[in-house]
């Protein structure tokens, strides 16, 4: 099969790239609003950039009637929590996809609890075994979509999913997003050693 | 567990990260050097950017005595081709994370064999299922790593792998990456409708 990207519309480009970059991580982001409403959404298109200094990258599309609350929020108020979703959390996950009006916040949609941050204003989601608390590094605008830079400045890890100091993905179902509505647990683990 | 990434080093930063960060979609790359030397090397810092038009970024380290070669190749030449991992070629693929001479192909290394691309010039690796054709889009440095951005072309998906034209996790076992040295199969699928 040869497909030419120039050749589909909207919804069959964004499916077909869905489709072949498999599995992507998930960052669950919570930021502020100038005004202080919780937004918290999420977004697969994400990953790490440099590990030392630790900056990650999550790019953001726009929505119909402009840019997303995630990029409005971290354009202005320069900060935001990457919270990691596990199993537990799948369905309160997919509820925060939803867009709701800019002075509604998807923590109460979905009925989840928040903790404070130690270095930045945006709360973290508690049931959250993970969280990544980042301020703004950069935002690069590519067509129609915003790749949000972050350093992180600090990490938590619950005890309970960690080993030596790093999470054990033996010890927690992170869940990782695939094309159309699917997901994936993390499983069939394996090592291979670097040459 | 409360981690001020300051107080780490480079290697314990690096752990961490990619141990937070998971599942990791792996791109495996093919680029030509100045010279016509095929390149090829795996990137976990890798995903979508933009669907439309899409536009995929693979963030790539320094190496001890410079930039890696496909940094530099995609800032002389401006092709690559995105290669997905399997089960079938992971230990392949792991060889090729090897740092060779900048005139030694890890093609050759690996004993992989490759076929033309159709849109530019860097070959794809015929074991793949999926291939990406990618020209530079734009290279963001971020301290000693670039964020390489890249326009997608061109896509190659192998029919035995393809449902509906998308690729099908179930009819293929793509590799994902984790922390230490562990990799996963994309398993445990399951849907969760958008609401």
């Amino acid at each position: 099969m040869d497909i030419d990207p120039a050749s589909l519309d909207r919804r069959a480009a964004y499916q077909l790239m869905i489709s072949c970059i498999i599995p992507r991580p998930i960052a669950w982001v919570t930021t502020l609003s100038k005004e202080g409403v919780v937004n918290l959404a999420p977004f697969s298109y994400f990953n790490g950039v440099s590990s030392f200094p630790p900056i990650v990258s999550i790019a953001v599309g726009s929505r119909r009637d402009g840019r997303k609350d995630t990029w409005i929020n971290v354009e202005e108020t320069g900060e935001f929590v990457v919270n990691i979703v596990t199993k537990e959390t799948a369905d309160a996950m997919v509820l925060t996809s939803k867009e709701l009006p800019h002075n509604v916040s998807e923590m109460e949609l979905a009925k989840l609890e928040s903790e404070p941050s130690l270095k930045v204003k945006p709360p973290r989601v508690k049931a959250s075994p993970v969280h990544l608390e980042c301020v703004r590094y950069k935002i690069v605008e590519v067509e129609s979509s915003a790749l949000i830079l972050g350093r992180v400045v600090h990490y938590h890890v619950r005890d309970s999913v960690a080993t030596n100091g790093l999470v054990d993905p033996a010890k927690v179902s992170v869940v990782g997003r695939l094309g159309g509505d699917a997901y994936a647990l993390v499983d069939g683990m394996f090592d291979l050693k670097r040459p």
